[in-house]
């Protein structure tokens, strides 16, 4: 089974209205939540990342939904499972790294286990702040993002090559949040606005928000760095590297968010097309139950 | 290592406010939080319980953690990781299962692994209610409790010996919350008190509370099932068995809770005294890291 089968089913069971976006809103309470794992040999191999990168990761990549959703990060919730071997270094390394990502650790749980696994909450303030939607995307709007995509994966292809260091690398292990663009658009905004991140990949954040909003994207430009053209297919990279931790926003054509980029515009229709090709891109998403 | 040595670690490292209570309290945002793991093997073993079981337990012990912390329970997030071999239907009933524990699921992962592990957050809301602490027990209050000890453990240890069927089993596997002990204190008192949940033990919950607020818990008495004087050594597992989800709670001694139990007082001095011995029980205390 796909990663989306379970999620339908899990949808279908808890009749839930929150699962959808990258954060659930809780609008009665005044907060949005998330919740991601990682586990070792799946998400991440300890043969390439330190205790104290792989706590910053795992931070970093639930501070990025609260991101996605327009909220304020403000604290994490750590549940971590380790192998008895793991010795005390590792735990003060990895809960270092968790700090230096910047937020509050309000609690957590550990226990022992055959693999690392983690599995981190994120809690969002959203006073002051107008939160988003995958499915807030309108016809007339621009598609914005907040950096280069497919760096993160070029990364990951050169550590399974043994190369050690590099700033693809430093992407993949350690990616950046991008708290001033969410900032901006959250605290600005007077109208509905579609964002998320590019956690799975730019096309299948395009995807999520195309589906959601039923409209069609079309994306005309796309940020990447270009050393990512020595890479065999590298456009791979940059729509379905996934892990960038970009985000993707759509707003209102007049309004201007500092250090961004306009990749493309909101159509009636449904889907995506970038660069003038509509094409069946969804067997490429990134999905960690097929690549088992 | 111990469960208690990473826990100091983790708030030496974190500098952390928030460790050492069943919840987070997070004021600015008018929440608690909790986060629990249940491993495969390690908290519980497939052969003994459903899917639907285990997902309401996982649950559960959540739920009782905000209620604990005197909150209203109102959200889950849920991150499941789950070996490949596991179908669909096991993601179904383990769902239903959490679903009939009787809070919304607002979100979660799901991913895959070698092994079960569950980590779920609760949330839970703190407004008209006065949060406990397990700091606050104060020389004079009276302890009382919402039910029987040891009746979870029993049903372990039949589980073990082969047993299927049996009320002690029940509640092993589906432990009740106390929703009426904690919302009629919550709602209701004027004044600070300390409230925690049995999950390891009720020697360990008097104990934390013991130690975090300075006193000395004397106990006269404590419910059990008569049923479980059958059993060896049978107040090991009433005082350390674990897992009953009874709240323990530390009010002034005019204060009357319906439905709850008086099992002792509060004097000056440190630590605890059941039945007129001091003992030094630490040894005995759950411990998932040393059952490895």
């Amino acid at each position: 089974m796909k990663e989306k089968d379970f999620i339908n089913i899990i949808k279908e069971i808890t009749q839930s209205r929150y699962i959808g976006d990258d954060c659930a809103y809780l609008k009665d309470l005044g907060i949005v939540v998330t919740q991601d794992n990682l586990v070792e040999d799946v998400h991440f191999s300890l043969d390439w990342t330190t205790p104290y990168k792989l706590g910053y990761k795992s931070a970093m990549v639930n501070i990025s939904d609260i991101l996605a959703s327009g909220g304020e990060p403000k604290y994490l919730t750590v549940g971590l499972s380790l192998p008895k071997n793991i010795d005390e270094n590792f735990v003060k390394e990895f809960y270092k790294g968790i700090k230096s990502a910047g937020i509050e650790v309000a609690g957590g749980d550990i226990t022992g286990g055959d693999k690392v696994f983690i599995s981190i909450c994120a809690i969002g303030d959203t006073k002051g702040r107008k939160i988003s939607s995958r499915a807030n995307a309108k016809v007339g709007y621009k598609v914005i993002t907040s950096g280069f995509h497919g760096s993160s994966s070029a990364g990951l292809k050169l550590l399974q090559n043994g190369v050690k260091d590099h700033k693809f690398i430093q992407t993949h292990l350690m990616p950046q949040s991008r708290e001033d663009f969410s900032k901006y658009i959250a605290q600005n905004a007077d109208f509905d606005y579609a964002m998320t991140d590019s956690s799975d990949g730019l096309f299948d954040a395009l995807l999520q928000i195309a589906e959601k909003s039923h409209v069609k994207l079309f994306i005309n430009s796309i940020p990447y760095d270009k050393e990512i053209e020595q890479f065999e297919n590298y456009m791979d990279l940059v729509l379905f590297g996934g892990e960038d931790y970009e985000l993707v926003a759509c707003v209102p054509k007049d309004f201007e968010v500092p250090n961004s980029y306009t990749i493309g515009e909101i159509k009636s229709g449904e889907g995506v097309e970038i660069f003038g090709k509509k094409t069946e891109f969804e067997g490429k998403i990134f999905n960690h139950w097929s690549k088992q």
